[in-house]
């Protein structure tokens, strides 16, 4: 039981439940827990999203594409992490991502139901979701403002981390250059100098028509400091 | 009783409750009518969001602003409508714009605590909250990632939309055209040629400095007809 409390109280939502909270929630919900191998889908982008999936061990990818399908981003995604929590509620409840396994992984899976007949009854539960919710919005909504004078550069280094998943340890985005020109109202040989930078400086490994991000995190360091240098 | 019974009915996240429900809320917190005249200040940016303030008559004015201050946009907010209830939880628990009242208003303020600790007690409630952020989060993350290969005008279009209010029905943004054209990586020429167009056909008034949006929704109307019109 002490292990299963441990396991628990590192996942998103379970952490300040209290041991008496932690068993009585053992008692009356099932918990699903589930080992999977590597390259198995764990949930369809589209599909309806009527579970609250865990992930506890392993590294997951999650493909994600722009809404007219011309750029696609795969990451890989480290736990824990919780798939699309933002997707049980509201208007349109299909998951925005595909999510597959890219090592072995260790699951632990809710239903919606259990969700909300049990655990939302747990204060530190509900608080914990409802903080995730509001401050992913609050994050969209800053991000969605943040109308600075950047240069291209800073631009597309903004759009990247906005994409971004905050659990990815790598991306990769799959696009032609012309249209992410288009995406950036830049053009095409202004991009491509710009990622080949990138490319001299470790940040990124160019391939055809692919653009790895060995370390989103160094990226935003990277956006950071040449903000820092501009306003000297 | 029956009078606010069918007021409280018509406020966002109270939608669907038994008449039951409505009679022990009642019993249980202090509601807190307040009627305001015209001009109040309502709540201020940055000021800790720690109510739930509804907006029952009247109209109000939310003004807010890009991070750098550089473009200010003032919306005319037409009830029934709630203030920011996403700034309630999260990590960052201030508000992001600043209300007011624009012809006199009456508002109905719970506490976050009266929230907390009795109105999330009811499942209808809890629901129609965990919806409302939930479709907010989804349509934001949507316009993120909705990179089509749009023309200037639509693009701008887009952003204008993107930071509106859906219960806007007048805008004020206040910007200096080669701001604006810097924002959009775009020359001052280009949107100044593309608003002197929208003014001709009613969508804007120009003035100086200031874009007068009359009704947004026509706007969004606006850009859909062009959309259609370039994929014909």
């Amino acid at each position: 039981m002490n292990t299963m409390y441990n396991i628990l109280l590192e996942l998103p939502f379970f952490q300040g439940l209290c041991h008496e909270d932690i068993t009585s929630i053992l008692e009356k919900i099932t918990l699903d827990f589930k080992d999977l191998g590597e390259n198995q889908v764990i949930a369809q982008k589209g599909s309806e999203a009527n579970q609250l999936i865990f992930v506890m061990e392993g590294r997951i990818k999650k493909d994600s594409s722009t809404l007219n399908g011309k750029l696609i981003m795969e990451e890989i995604i480290r736990p824990p992490y919780v798939i699309e929590p933002q997707a049980l509620f509201g208007w349109n409840t299909t998951l925005f991502s595909t999510y597959s396994t890219f090592s072995p992984t260790k699951l632990l899976v809710v239903s919606k139901k259990a969700l909300r007949n049990e655990l939302f009854n747990y204060e530190v539960f509900k608080l914990n979701f409802l903080n995730y919710i509001c401050y992913q919005n609050q994050k969209l909504n800053q991000q969605q403002w943040n109308l600075e004078d950047q240069t291209i550069e800073e631009r597309l280094l903004s759009v990247l981390w906005n994409l971004s998943d905050r659990n990815s340890i790598q991306q990769t985005i799959r696009v032609k250059m012309t249209i992410l020109a288009q995406f950036m109202s830049s053009t095409r040989l202004n991009i491509s100098r710009i990622l080949n930078e990138w490319n001299d400086l470790h940040l990124v490994k160019l391939s055809r028509q692919e653009i790895i991000i060995p370390n989103p995190k160094k990226l935003l360091m990277y956006k950071e400091q040449i903000k820092r240098e501009r306003e000297k």
